[in-house]
């Protein structure tokens, strides 16, 4: 067990520079499979605090990806990122969206004894149009968002400065430690997208323990904490691409295939999907965008959306019925549907050994004023991957959440968090990292 | 009656001119009331021949527009205008979109005897990205338009060109006619916005004889002519702002108020307004925008459609429908419905005594190989308000659909004309002008 | 031409004789395709005034039917029809639902020569419950249906009268005549069912006028005519079968089909076809009946329809659409749809000359207050069938609608009409049928 | 504690004369409100065993009925009651649906210590036709319902049998008990209708101990039981009368204001209430009934309907939803909705040391294959209002699932069930009264 005092003292030593590291990337949000300049930064930070990254294609499959962003887009990100100061080299190692990223440890050295730690940190950003008015802090103080149309609305800013700031910490203390720890930087967590192709890649391979954790969610405020989380629902994103034909409204009505009206239908129609007393789930269409004018019927219809179930039977429930009704719903109109699974994530809980020993170490560290067990999640996060992975390779696998005073809702264009949640935070992740490596390979 | 050979000659003389100018408009097309360029160059031109033209707010009564761009937009746009060649003089009177204008001529100079004939023409481009390869051939020749997301895909340039050729052309003739003409350039008529100002100030005032000409349209290839129109169906455009409640589709979906959902039913029901035995009907939404994210429910949903019916009276019995149905959608799932009645256009017909007389100056011209008494539209057309306006105080009416080749339909991003319809189109216009300044006030 | 005043008095001689028939009649309803009953009188009173009957088999094609009733239905109603005074013999003709016959007299009686001219008078009833109160006519005064669910709501009673007294008239005048008459006594008007197979049976050969006639409609009080009729509309009735899988709604939703949800689906889209710019359409869905229970999702739904379409292609387009439809909702739910066409009927219009000569009549009669020269139907007939057949082969039909003033409107339960039509009916047709007579074959 | 060979031997003995009743009651079904054949029956026999019965409007307020068949009904069916052998004076005791009853003893007989144990019997059958085929048992050995269109599709004629066989088996035993028991025979179990009215007419005052019990359902096949059952769905039930305006579907259908359409309407959207993250929820349109003519446009349609939900607060919600649609689904085809709730249910769960003591005396008997401690309903039961009434008083309660082999599913025409499982049922109601006198007030 560590000296406490020792660790609370470096997570306060240490708060500054998450901060400002924070803020940086708060002002360059990136979205999915596009972090490339959060990457570049990370991986240079990381080696120069003695950490050995695997990165690019060594670090994610690229077939494993549902969805990426199109060669043009990486390309015009890739600039842009160069543009902001990003290592060159290092972004052409990226490619086409490969941004993901594992930073490891041992400890000593050379030694090969000892447990495997893994923490997940996420890195990407929403598309969000970031609020720009003098009540919102960081357009305020000069770090919102200078991409139009993106915005780290989510707090991911604040996780990969928790994860530098871990790094530079265990760095300190090394000659304490004994094992290993790997630090694991995953890109598109927002659209379920990232874990699978790093797990592809070995990134959990021979990992005991597994720590996820989240600012704010349903925490509260700063000084609260849920130690772990279940009902983690299974989850799909999907898009519906409807194609008809289009025909002039008055002319020529009869002539028309109207992929809108099929794609009214398919929403109304998913809404309906039959309960499953199997459990929990969910349906969302969240996006519509169909038609240029209002004397046309509209050819084409693009919608995006999700299902979720309490268990992955019941999302896989879900899925059926959706794709079943987008086919009957393009039928209905005459047109055609062409749905695309974006991303799917399955159901999880923590483990309760490994959650015991956060509300330990909570308890132990006198800071937090409301400390929840567990959390009952209903989300839905990339992270079930990770966990279930280390939970069938036999490790212990949890999802913390960290309270930290909001302004307003995650996903929402007023999106801050309260920053004294860092060194809360890292004095956490430093307890338990510590603890973990001491329990030896019990995870398993 | 007028020397037909001459107008001939004439006509063939100013042909080049009108495929230039049509060309120099296609290229630089502009949107319902943004039409500053396009009418600034009308003015210039049509005061050099020698026409009285009446502009801006003598022109038009901007509280007679159900829509106009804003004031933001509409200065955006006076910018643009000037920067490609417009007088910025002329910009400056015509405010926020009071692009309309007529120009008159009286025969002889100081004469106050004869009948009154107008000509309309309209100007406005629409809201779609033209298409940019090279088997499009405005362009592959290079007058393909030069704004992003705007494009003269219905023949509007086309108009304006014949507009200035008639003005030409009779003011060549001038000496040989008596009474006045009367050329009205309308902004806005593919949203059926512009011509009521127009009438609101006047422009109809005293007008024995009405001619309104489309190129293409139901006439078929170039050589086609329907000589009048009938059926134009009454017509209401309308957007709908539906609001309703953001929340997170998975851990608080009952907190929502869904509002892409309440969209969706609109759509849905809307389309399914009961036939009405008065007559033919139409209705379609033709646009629908909705939602950010997969995993938010939909806090607000934007749509555009339109009605239509035989008769004003069906129309009318549409439009009350779908605002109930607006209403009935947004309570159905605890939203608002903002309606707004952004244009409207009665039902009309073309005169029969004026049709006769085009079809017999078509006839006559003998390069006509499909003539048509009359046409029946099922479409709608700003100029019904004109027409009716003129029928109402005892004139004559017409809306003569002149064919013209076209590689693709109207309102399609590969639109384009037969330039040789310019002259044939100008020859039949002079001759119809000149015959109904020698009818007299016969139109009333 | 014959003597009117002759003809007036005998169509006042037979008016107590009609009336006592169409009560006997609208005391005994006969629904499609088992007017056993009806059909057995007026064989009896047919061959008794010297009418060459055709009937059962030799009347009707059974396989030109799109529906009949079962064969124990029938066998119940033929007895039931024995049992009301039915000559036995006769009923068994009849066999499953051949109630169809016509009535043939040659004048003179071994002529060869003259035209043929017809007369068709429908006989079926309505599945509706009479009205018992006092304020009903046929209840106060004691002839109202003693059948349970089925009425004569529509005047079908009374047009049976009116060929049975015609069949005297003429009868009586015989030696006046010169060429053939022919009545037809349709079953399954109602269900446009019954004019094909007797069509088929060759009820229409060789005729050169047809004559159908039918009480109020849009011909008003008593005293009003509408000499012809145009604007039938094409029409196909049909039934759909929705089968899904019952589950419990608590326990196992998910195990269901939901069969009713598929039918309102197919409800509401198929109202929604869209407007085709051939003519007028119509589309409804009439009837819908599923589920016995609320806590059991419903295994099955039967619903019923009809389509319309100004011309035949109309309707033959708004079929396809429902015909997709059908299978797309059935498709949404997982359930399977059987759609069974049960009627159909083509557009039609009276023919001109024929029309004419109706209104000459009407108004030589001199009893006539409000004389159409057409009305325009926006209804469906299984009469069009007829005329089609007549006009193609080169004879003339039309369509009379005769006023009658009547308490409440056709098919519904309070319907009754004003029997002084039927003299005034009976004078026209008398009057009509000589006037063919005498003009040859000149409906060809 | 009883001697339990005892109890078998009883059981055993009791066991023909359940089974002849259970026969009879399946032959004469009686569905909620008119049980008078069934309630006459219980008196009788329920005197004769030495039972104080209170009953008609001594034991339920009618008042606090949401729904009763009207008195015609009633009268009707109190007169086939007597047809049937019921006893006239007690049969009009019943009134309109007086039709609960409860059957009390006091051990010793004029002891007034002891704790008091009660234990509900459900009386009413289904509105559903029994199946007549020989593969059907009732059918084939001749106790096959002999009303039209109802039955005991459910197990309550089991039920009844039960609690006389236990009301005969105490009244054996009585000198061996202290305390008292009540025996309550509700009605209307199948539409949540019967319990509320007993409740406020003292039914339940002073119970310590409350038993039901249910044959089959969950419990599996005759050896399997569930203790106790937990997770009952709050239920609402309610019926839609959509009244809009009846037109002709052809000729005016503009007239018309189309109820089933509304009635469509409300389907698809009440299918999809939103999901609430309180718990599970349920919806469910299970009847509807509309329309007489395809070519009337209908202007009326009945629905029956119900939601549920894991709580209470849950089902308010989706009502809530449902009460708001229903009035915009008739808005938007410019109907009335009077939406009618005819019952209701509360969530709730049995008590553990009940549900203990269950589970006890089943594994003592040595008669139970399958034992389970709880099951997860995800039903709905009147039993609920009960059971939370004396909870909320202090006592407990639990809904015991007793196993019987079943060819076909509750609530089906072809339901039946294994008769060997009544002296299984009436052993464990007998010990478990027994142990529950002996444990004194300890419910409470």
């Amino acid at each position: 067990m560590e000296n406490a005092d020792d660790l609370r003292a470096l997570a306060q030593e240490l708060a500054p520079d998450m901060t400002a590291l924070r803020r940086d990337l708060h002002c360059h949000p990136e979205t999915a499979f596009t972090e490339y300049r959060t990457a570049a930064l990370l991986v240079r930070r990381l080696e120069a605090l003695g950490w050995h990254v695997v990165m690019g294609a060594d670090a994610q499959r690229p077939e494993a990806r549902l969805w990426a962003p199109d060669a043009a887009t990486c390309a015009r990100e890739r600039e842009r990122a160069v543009a902001q100061g990003a290592d060159a080299a290092l972004v052409r190692r990226m490619a086409d969206g490969l941004t993901g990223l594992w930073a490891e440890m041992r400890f000593p050295d050379n030694g090969t004894d000892g447990p495997l730690v893994a923490l997940r940190f996420d890195m990407d950003a929403l598309e969000i149009q970031e609020a720009s008015g003098p009540e919102h802090r960081p357009a305020r103080e000069g770090f919102a968002s200078c991409h139009r149309g993106s915005m780290h609305a989510c707090g991911h800013d604040g996780h990969v400065a928790l994860g530098v700031g871990l790094a530079a910490l265990l760095a300190r203390i090394r000659h304490r430690l004994r094992g290993r720890v790997r630090l694991l930087f995953q890109p598109a967590e927002e659209i379920g997208g990232g874990a699978g192709p790093m797990i592809a890649a070995g990134a959990l391979d021979g990992v005991d323990w597994l720590i996820g954790l989240h600012l704010g969610m349903q925490a509260g405020e700063t000084g609260g904490i849920a130690c772990g989380t279940d009902c983690f629902l299974a989850t799909t994103t999907f898009t519906m691409q409807f194609d008809g034909r289009p025909a002039h409204a008055g002319m020529t009505p009869h002539e028309g295939r109207n992929a809108l009206l099929a794609g009214a239908t398919a929403v109304q129609s998913m809404q309906a999907v039959t309960r499953h007393s199997g459990g929990a789930s969910r349906v969302n269409i969240g996006q519509f965008h169909s038609g240029d004018a209002t004397n046309i019927i509209a050819g084409s219809a693009w919608l995006a959306g999700e299902t979720r179930g309490e268990t992955t039977e019941v999302n896989a429930f879900m899925m059926a019925e959706v794709e079943r009704m987008a086919q009957a719903a393009a039928s209905m109109w005459g047109c055609s549907c062409l749905l695309t699974r974006t991303g799917e994530c399955p159901s999880a809980a923590s483990s309760p050994r490994l959650t015991g020993m956060v509300e330990a170490e909570a308890r132990d560290m006198g800071l937090f004023r409301q400390i929840a067990y567990t959390a009952h999640f209903q989300a839905s996060e990339d992270f079930a991957w990770l966990m279930n992975k280390v939970q069938e390779q036999g490790g212990q696998a949890v999802y913390v959440q960290l309270g930290a005073d909001r302004p307003s809702g995650h996903h929402t264009d007023h999106f801050d968090f309260d920053e004294r949640a860092l060194p809360l935070g890292l004095e956490l992740l430093a307890r338990l990292t510590s603890r973990c490596l001491g329990s030896g390979a019990g995870g398993r």
